[in-house]
């Protein structure tokens, strides 16, 4: 019943590094006729494989109509195939009984070559294709077709291949089953340059080949833990009523506040074509100053710090909202803690105070990191195993246990008694560092996780909720072990006559807070949200330690490539 | 069983713009006891209301240790409260009994007021939640605690109120059931200056009410399709297998390829407070030019276009993935098709050709519209109603019917013979314009999305892969009625040496691409992905006509406020 295919004669290449895609697909339909298409010998059509595209018309780009329908549906359109999920080896070994379901089944798959070790009469290839950290392993005899493509030389670590073959129950220790080979496709070979070879190289070194680390267990693990973080993210929030909602990236409002942003502009190039800018070509005022009105958005923009007075307008529309997306900081801090463009959570929610705001922060690091947990087991053991060790106890305490509260005057008080010195002083009215911060979470507390609420208004921002003492906000930071402060959040001022007066007593320019104080003035509401800085979330579920290898493209002061 | 709450005396403004938020709640605890918050009178212990908080603890900001058990978890910390889901309007209507099934329930709704009709010993109000586009009717008489505020005229349209009652089946014929209210709180007034007002307001106007938009029923029904259609997204590709990239933002790479970018500076005003630049102080190079070196990225640096090279590194590593994030364009096209900055959806998937492209791209349209005909049942009806009669029926067909594909060449033979007189010439090489491609889908194929396949290769991108012919590319654009172009996607150039022979051919810089070549290098494989600007399908669910009516903030030339 197998398909019988041509081979490639017309392609340019050599026939193994260029191997057209459908070759390796199994055709259901048996009348599927390639018409312009060569290809090689397919694969038998019980074989399960990847298999998108059940029906490819005569028609397609035949530019012929033979029938004399008058339709156009019938004269020129065909049919597009149908989407089939892929078949990976998360699939083939992620079960329960780790593949021994599939024993016997005849299957094919496609990824790349981790290793391969040749024995005098069996060679055995380790193929990994990104869905799970573990690879399969894949065990051939001289006699399986495409054998002399390993003879030759052309399965190396890094080249894709395709193999198909039949799971057996394996004889190694390290998996229950393997693929007993029938048959191997080198699709794409690898270089000899490939950098990734087995032997370990450092994770600076894999900055610098931030196109290929992903190809690592580390960085595949990771890259598979920030994905299942960033869904927990969106299912927490939507499964709780709450609406996303896109906070601007570009922002020429003048209430963004403080820090260092990034100017957007198309005064200088506008693209790699003419970098060579002459200052003399930049629009000026006769004052010699930069003329914004000639600017794109006709006066200086810049790259969000934070959604959140965006997002309040939302909020106080829609009920409950969440912002997920980047935010830029062009602080230049060098350093294994900061980027200068980073993804934030932050939700805020209507009638809600501070209380509500802890409750909801709580239960939503409870649930995305028991969904890691229970979503991500191999790679979390590599995590545990590798990076940082005791991670998943950590992790499953942070689930487990109920996060406590302290007020920040209790907090210096337990600094104050603590038989520990610090680097930096401890007094009412200061911010706590780092140091202070870690010390409570992870020595005072044992691990758990902790939040101090209600800060002196002086060191926070001026949007925060003044209490009743005149003294202090309603603001709260979450802290975690080994990361410090992971949360952020406030209940918001929203008394009109409370904020103007703070934005007074601060010397900002209430004009320009028009429309977020346009929210305090119709239908204002007690409301509340918190900021949650994605990479930090994912070093705290990984234990990376340097937050540059924890987003798949960093930028830092002077590293923007890729 | 009701906790008794004291008035809040020490509340610095007039009690009913300025109630504590607690004060709404339901404490499920009887030992709960404020210490340093006074309260209004609650609500019954037995109303539904939203309660997140069932715990405050009495050591809560008081500083006062009173246990003598040493440990801090007893000596400061208390235990933070549990996170509940709000009961929303959505809710209480939103099943299929209409809300019938609560008759008798007494809960309690937080939200605004749209309407308000006094009659003679009834008064009605209308109040919205952001939950759902329908309101939920309030009947009062006048014996209902806080009827005062309706006479002293506090109840506007925009002010924010509580309203607890018990729910009774409606003797109107627009809703099911009503709220029968025993109690209202005015939680925030609204000034008389509301700019949104029960009659209707152009979306001209609320564009300039970027803030206060979502509270209309016409942008609260947007957000909500564009939400169901963002967490449909990524359902999609998650149960799929796919995983989520965070592409970058901000790129210095050199391969960005064509097309206005916004350039990423620190060179001229990093902060709002020095916008006042003088050109003296941009850094410059001896003979006159911008001294890239001393910029943050240490050279010019720009906004993305597009993550797709980006992705493909990731898709060569992990098999399938997803980018969902902003990109930007610096084109000054002041149309209701452009913004400045936009959503794309970029899928990237290894293994795969372009029939398996147009597959995937196919079930994805399919599976998000119909998200959203089955979650947003109510919003739709208002779109259907109000906004583009037929939009339901449309979208239907598109979940119904299968997708058909023709070739550009049967495309530009189609448009030939067709009886109708085009502004732009109709000729095999040139681009089709917008209305070719709505010719095609909505006259040609009446109404059903079309794939154009095979374009050729002088009008596409460098990096689409060659067909056999040598004359067109692996390229699709899937056309829509009422959009034209939703969908843009390839088969990649997989064939190192093509691809060589392509950059050259195109006088494109080799080394600038070197990262992306590697892919090619090492262990190549075909590979495939698409492009959807999430705004045009948001537009395409939504039939709305402006694209800057659904995206929350929309940036286009000269305008970047809120």
């Amino acid at each position: 019943m197998a398909a019988k295919f041509l081979p490639a004669t017309t392609l340019r290449l050599t026939p193994f590094s260029t191997l057209r895609f459908s070759s390796f697909f199994h055709i259901s339909k048996p009348l599927f006729r390639p018409l312009r298409r060569p290809f090689f010998e397919g694969f038998p059509a019980n074989a399960r494989r990847r298999c998108f595209c059940t029906a490819v018309s005569e028609s397609t780009g035949s530019g012929e109509g033979k029938k004399v329908d008058n339709s156009y549906e019938n004269r020129f359109g065909s049919k597009v195939g149908e989407f089939r999920r892929k078949l990976k080896i998360a699939e083939v070994k992620g079960g329960a009984d780790q593949g021994l379901g599939r024993v016997g089944q005849s299957l094919s798959i496609m990824g790349w070559v981790r290793t391969l070790r040749s024995q005098s009469s069996v060679t055995f290839i380790e193929i990994n294709d990104g869905s799970c950290l573990s690879n399969l392993q894949c065990v051939m005899n001289p006699d399986a077709e495409g054998y002399h493509q390993v003879e030759s030389g052309s399965v190396l670590t890094g080249a894709s291949i395709s193999v198909q073959g039949t799971i057996v129950a394996s004889q190694g220790t390290k998996q229950k089953v393997e693929l007993k080979v029938d048959k191997i496709i080198v699709v794409g070979k690898c270089d000899s340059s490939y950098p990734i070879q087995k032997k370990r190289v450092s994770r600076e070194f894999l900055r610098t080949k931030a196109h290929l680390r992903p190809r690592t267990n580390t960085f595949g693990a990771v890259a598979r833990v920030r994905n299942a973080l960033a869904y927990a993210t969106h299912k927490f929030f939507q499964e709780s009523g709450f609406v996303w909602v896109a906070s601007p990236i570009i922002t020429a409002s003048d209430c963004e506040g403080a820090g260092e942003q990034f100017c957007v502009t198309t005064l200088i190039p506008s693209s790699h074509e003419t970098t060579d800018s002459s200052i003399d070509a930049i629009p000026k005022t006769k004052g010699g100053l930069v003329d914004w009105s000639q600017d794109f958005f006709g006066k200086p923009a810049f790259l969000t710090v934070s959604g959140q007075l965006n997002g309040e307008t939302y909020a106080t529309a829609l009920s409950d909202v969440y912002m997920f997306g980047p935010t830029f900081r062009a602080e230049n801090s060098n350093t294994s803690r900061h980027l200068a463009e980073f993804w934030m959570i932050e939700p805020e929610l209507a009638f809600a105070d501070l209380n509500d705001d802890m409750a909801c922060a709580t239960a939503y690091l409870q649930y995305v990191v028991k969904y890691v947990l229970d979503n991500c087991k191999e790679d979390m053991e590599f995590f545990d195993t590798w990076i940082d060790k005791g991670i998943i106890h950590r992790l499953s305490e942070v689930v487990e246990k109920e996060f406590l509260q302290l007020g920040y005057t209790d907090a210096i008080e337990l600094l104050l008694k603590a038989n520990k010195k610090f680097e930096f002083p401890v007094k009412w009215g200061l911010d706590l560092q780092s140091e202070h911060e870690r010390y409570i979470t992870e020595e005072a507390f044992g691990g758990r996780p902790v939040i101090i609420r209600d800060y002196p208004k002086e060191i926070k921002a001026f949007y925060m909720r003044e209490n009743d003492d005149g003294k202090t906000v309603a603001a709260m930071d979450m802290l975690v072990p080994r990361i410090g402060e992971l949360i952020g959040g406030s209940q918001r001022e929203e008394r009109l006559e409370v904020l103007e007066a703070r934005l007074d007593e601060l010397k900002l320019d209430k004009e320009s807070y028009w429309w977020y104080l346009d929210l305090r003035r119709y239908g204002s509401v007690p409301h509340a949200g918190f900021g949650l800085g994605f990479e930090r979330l994912v070093q705290f579920a990984t234990g990376i330690d340097n937050i540059r290898d924890v987003i798949p493209f960093p930028r830092s002061p002077g590293s923007a490539d890729f």
